[in-house]
C-alpha cells in the first residue's frame, strides 16, 4: 500500500507558510509518486473531525499560486492540545492510515508533535516544520516568515519617519510579539542614519518602564525634534507583569483560553497614549498598533523568504522519512542550511533576542542587531533626504 | 531680472507629493533656465518666517530620487491661515521677490491660495497643485496621492481576509478619512468574490448606526463565518456627530486647534471594541487603525500616481504662466486630462463620493463604485483559493 502523509498549519499565519505546504507537497510527489497527501483544515482539529482536503490530486499550478498567497490555506488554529486532546489526534491519524504528520507552525506546534511522538510510539513520522514572525525557534538562525513580516515593520518605519519629518511629533507603533523582540527591532533595520527613526525600540527581552520610556521620548524631542518609537506588544514591567496587565485596571483586561492577558486589544494604545499625554503634554502624539500587516501584508512577501519556507516545507519530507523531528534553519554560512534536530530541542521553547542586539544603556538597537537584521532585511529602496 | 518661483506643500504627506515638488521645480528649469525656485519649509510657515531651501541648483539626480521618496520633504503645516496670516505671508512673498507661489495640498490648502490671490491683487501667480489621500477634491476625477493609498488599503484587506480565513473573527479596519470615503471603499478594490472581504463598509456619506453595524455583523458571520469591515475613522452617527463623538465621554474627547474632533486617537477602536463585547460577546474580534500607512507606506508606491503627482506639478507652471488656478485632473477617457480651474471652484470643498457607489440597502460597495477602483487600483497580485 502507498503511503499517507498528513498535513497541517498552526499558529498566525504568515506571508510564506503556504510555500512551507507547498515544499512538503510537492518533494512527497517527487519521492513518493503513489502517495496519498491530506491537508487536515485547521491544524489538528482537521484530525480531531475528520475534515480533510485531498492534496494529491491538486494541480501543480494550482499549488504554486497557493504557495504565492499570505495566510494559511489549509486554516489555522490556536488549539494547544494536551495529552488527551493528542489521543484523540492520534487516533484520528490511525484513521487516515497516517505514515507521516507534517506539521508547520512555532514552538506550540513543535510541543503537540512531541506529545504525538512520544505517544504513538515510532510508528508514525512526526515532523514540525518551522513557521513564526516571532523568530523566536531555538536551534534556527531565523525562520520561514521572519523576513517577510521583518521587511513589512522595516520599511513601516521608514515610512512613518519621512511622515513626522514633514509633521513632527511622537509616534509609537506597536509591533506583534509576546516574548522576544526581533520583529520589533526590525523597525530600525531600514534606518538611513542617526538622525532617522526609530529612535527607540523597546523589547520584551528588557524589562519596561513608563518612567523612562517618557525620558527617552523627552530627550528624543529635544535632540531630533521629533520621535518614532517601536514596541512589543509584549513589553513587560520590572515585576514581570506584561505592560497592558500594569496600566489597564484588572477588571477590564482581557484573557484568553489559557490564562494569557490579551495584548491585541487597543488597551495597550490607549495606556500608552495616556502616558503620553501625561508625561508630555500638549506634544503631537500618536499610538498606533502595526496589527496583522506585518505578518500577511500582500505587498511585503520577500523571495529570499518564500524560498526558505518552501524548502523548509520539501525538506521536511527528509526529516519524515528519517522518522521525524524538527527541521531547523541554522548554520548560516554564505546560505541558510536546513537540518533535522529533535522535537525535544524546540518544542515549547522560546528564543530570546540576544542581549548585544540591544545597546547596554539606551533603548536602540546596537551594531551586533543591526548587522543581524540588516543580513536578513538588506536595504530595499533608495531614498532622498528631505530638506527638513 | 529673473523670475522667482516659491513652492511649499501643505496638509498630510503622501506617497508621491514629492514628485509633485520635482514635477513643478523642473518644469520650471526646462520653460526659464534662469529662474530662481525657493522650497518654502512646512509650508506657508516658511514663507512667514523667512525660512527657505533653494531648490535652484539642487542637482536632477538628488530631486528624482526624493520624488520617489514618501513625505514632505519640504515639510508641511496643519496651519490654515486667516487673513492676518495671510498677509503677513504676502508680505513674505513680496520679500522673496515671488512671481508665483506654487502650493501643493489638499482644498484647504486651495482655500489659502485664494485668500492669498484675492489679497495680491494680481502681482503673483498663485497655483494650487493637487494632492489628497481622501481623494476629495471637487473638479477632479481622482487625485494624486489617492492611488497608492488605496492600494495599500486594498492591499491590507486582501491580506487580512487570508488571515482570518484561517483564523477566523471579526475583524475592523480603521481608516482615514473625515469627510469622503473614497479610500475606505478602496478596501474593497481587490475584493475577488462574494465570500472575500472586506464584507462590510462603513463611509461617512452614509449615517452609521451601532445597533446596524452589529447587525449587519452578526449577519456576516453568520453567512461566512468571519467578518471583515472597514470603517472611515470619520463615521458619523445620524445627528451629523462622529460616531467617536457619540460614543466617548465629552470630557475624553480631545479636539484640535479648530474644534475638530481628534479622529486619529484610539477612542474609536477602544469604542467599537466596546461595543463588538457588548453585542457579540464571546466572539473573537479585532481592531485596529491602519493609520499613516495607507499615505505612504513606502512598498505601496503605484507608478501611475507618481507620474500624475510629477504631471501635476509640472502643469503647475503652466498654469502659473496663466495667471495661477487649481491643477485638476479631469475628463478621464484613455488617460487623465490636466486643466487649469479657478481657485474658487476647489478652495474648501469636499467631494464626496457619489451615492451609486455603494448599494442602497447593504453597507456594501456597489458595481458603479467597484468600477470605479478597479479602474484606479487594478488587480496587482494574483492569488490562490485557500482550501477552508
Amino acid at each position: 500500500m502507498s503511503a499517507t502523509f498528513v498535513i497541517a498549519q498552526g499558529g498566525g499565519p504568515t506571508a510564506v507558510i503556504n510555500q512551507t505546504l507547498v515544499g512538503a507537497v510537492l518533494e512527497i510527489r517527487k519521492r513518493y509518486p503513489d502517495a496519498r497527501v491530506l491537508g487536515s483544515r485547521h491544524g489538528v482539529r482537521g484530525i480531531r473531525d475528520d475534515n480533510y482536503v485531498d492534496l494529491t490530486e491538486i494541480p501543480e499550478e494550482q499549488l504554486r499560486l497557493i504557495g504565492k498567497t499570505p495566510g494559511a490555506a489549509l486554516g489555522s488554529t490556536r488549539d494547544k492540545p494536551d495529552a488527551a486532546y493528542c489521543e484523540v489526534v492520534l487516533k484520528g491519524l490511525q484513521k487516515a492510515s497516517a505514515d507521516a504528520f507534517i506539521y508547520i507552525g512555532g514552538n506550540d506546534t513543535a510541543g503537540t508533535q512531541q506529545i504525538l511522538s512520544d505517544a504513538a510510539g515510532g510508528k508514525i513520522a512526526f515532523v514540525h516544520a518551522p513557521k513564526t514572525i516571532d523568530n523566536d525557534l531555538v536551534e534556527n538562525d531565523h525562520t520561514p516568515g521572519f523576513i517577510s513580516a521583518a521587511e513589512f515593520v522595516a520599511g513601516a518605519f521608514l515610512s512613518v519617519d519621512l511622515d513626522f519629518r514633514a509633521l513632527p511629533g511622537i509616534y509609537v507603533g506597536i509591533v506583534m510579539g509576546r516574548h522576544a523582540g526581533f520583529l520589533t527591532a526590525a523597525a530600525a533595520a531600514w534606518q538611513q542614519d542617526e538622525d532617522s527613526g526609530p529612535h527607540l525600540i523597546y523589547v520584551p527581552e528588557r524589562a519596561f518602564s513608563v518612567d523612562r520610556f517618557i525620558d527617552d521620548i523627552k530627550a528624543t524631542m529635544d535632540r531630533h525634534g521629533r520621535c518614532i518609537v517601536a514596541v512589543s506588544e509584549g513589553v513587560s514591567t520590572e515585576d514581570g507583569k506584561a505592560l497592558v496587565e500594569s496600566l489597564v485596571p484588572a477588571d477590564r483586561l482581557e484573557r484568553d483560553a489559557h490564562g494569557n492577558v490579551k495584548l491585541s486589544g487597543s488597551d495597550l494604545n490607549a495606556a500608552l497614549e495616556h502616558a503620553l499625554a501625561e508625561g508630555l503634554p500638549g506634544k503631537r502624539a500618536r499610538v498606533d498598533a502595526l496589527g496583522y500587516m506585518p505578518r500577511g501584508y500582500i505587498g511585503a512577501i520577500s523571495p529570499v523568504d518564500s524560498a526558505e519556507a518552501f524548502d523548509a516545507g520539501a525538506f521536511a519530507i527528509g526529516v519524515a522519512a528519517d522518522g521525524g523531528g524538527s527541521v531547523a534553519m541554522n548554520d548560516i554560512g554564505w546560505r541558510w542550511v536546513l537540518k533535522n534536530v529533535p522535537l525535544s530541542e524546540v518544542a515549547g521553547k522560546t528564543r530570546h533576542m540576544p542581549k548585544n542586539f540591544m545597546m547596554k544603556d539606551e533603548n536602540k538597537l546596537a551594531s551586533d542587531g543591526k548587522d543581524y537584521l540588516r543580513r536578513l532585511v538588506p536595504p530595499k529602496y533608495q531614498i532622498g533626504k528631505p530638506f527638513v
